[in-house]
């Protein structure tokens, strides 16, 4: 192994998180293997504690390892990749790369909506929604906490809206309620997790995630539903072709 | 003004939140006026100090409000939208927006590059890169730090690069390197700023920013940049149509 270059522009444990990158890319360490300790990567590559942590350090804020407190340091499954340049179904997109999607639902109930759903959707005044809250799991670990908000007058009977574990919403849709989501508008922030997502989605408070907001329309251009997503960060990367 | 709903499945914070958004919306409080204080919300809503310290503290996680110490709370400048849908340069757009752009060059160095940079540039072993570091401005706050990395067979004289501040930089590949930049891909993630950024940035460390990493392409599709931006999550949106 060619060792690392001290005294380069580039700091030591910038090198040695390329280098622990690389052994994860080329497979010499998979999904839930243990990597090096913090001496073992000081012996290897000759640096000192500092860089070793701050290399490790780095490395699991971007997802790419994770601790378990007194067992040491694993890498993590790669990100979900997900594309913006088509209109997708998450559900479809999990099934794709093989793994298992699941939605646990944790409400169903009719609501008010609040002004910003009520101009997503371009509802009149007194009209009520129903939301659909899902916690979206792939191989059984929750990836996505989502709200659906969907107009009352859309859902025949909101009873329906429980089979989404077995078909996908815009499937459901258009099986039971006759109507065909043919695009969306997404809308992306930055957030933190906040404590009460952090529970639900397995992961620390104050780790990044995104803020996904969605409206999907039928092919009339009538607004079906306005969903709200915290995406996951360290599960979860958005790419897009621009031409 | 409609009283809040008490005693409704939505909490009175997320009501007030609501409130006060509309407000701004409606243009009844413009960017840096200041709001209502925590006692005012108080006597015109009728909420408790907790509701009204609840809801001025999301609005400030969202980044539609900030606070000055000693000074009260004040509406934010809105975000910057970006489409995701086509090519966009960063002083275009704010430009069209009709907001100042203006770039702060921190470096121009020429480097070895790391392994990441060199695949997206598809680079043999022994090529350098240029890397160029700017501080990205509108109406003289930072909005993005980023660093473009250009192959050095690309940029014939790295202090033409200097210009960058008077012309894009897809404009300078065009008229200096004969380069026409015609197609990226781009990779979203979020993440935390931090303290080197914070300060640069000019906002706090812990913040939800994105990451972006972009590669761009010339017409025969050869990779001409690879670019790492950190975009201010306060000051940012990003939106796609997915059709």
């Amino acid at each position: 192994m060619k060792p690392l270059q001290h005294g380069s522009v580039i700091p030591l444990y910038h090198q040695l998180m390329e280098r622990l990158k690389a052994s994860i890319e080329k497979g010499k360490w998979a999904p839930g293997d243990k990597i090096l300790s913090e001496n073992q990567l000081m012996d290897q590559f000759g640096v000192s504690r500092n860089t070793a942590k701050k290399a490790i350090e780095e490395l699991v804020q971007e997802g790419i390892l994770y601790r378990i407190q007194g067992k040491g340091t694993f890498v993590a499954k790669p990100k979900l990749q997900q594309s913006l340049n088509s209109f997708y179904s998450f559900s479809r997109v999990l099934k794709e790369k093989g793994l298992n999607p699941k939605d646990i639902i944790l409400k169903i109930e009719e609501m008010k909506p609040t002004e910003m759903i009520r101009e997503a959707l371009q509802l009149g005044e007194e009209e009520q929604v129903i939301e659909m809250k899902r916690l979206r799991c792939a191989n059984n670990e929750p990836y996505i906490l989502e709200s659906s908000f969907i107009p009352k007058h859309v859902v025949s009977d909101p009873e329906q809206l429980k089979h989404v574990g077995e078909i996908s919403l815009y499937d459901l849709f258009s099986q039971q309620f006759n109507i065909v989501v043919s695009r969306a508008k997404e809308a992306f922030e930055p957030v933190l997790i906040r404590a009460e997502e952090s529970e639900l989605l397995q992961t620390e408070e104050g780790k990044p995630a995104l803020l996904l907001e969605r409206t999907a329309y039928d092919v009339s251009g009538m607004p079906v539903e306005f969903c709200i997503s915290i995406v996951r960060g360290d599960r979860c990367r958005f790419y897009t072709e621009l031409t």
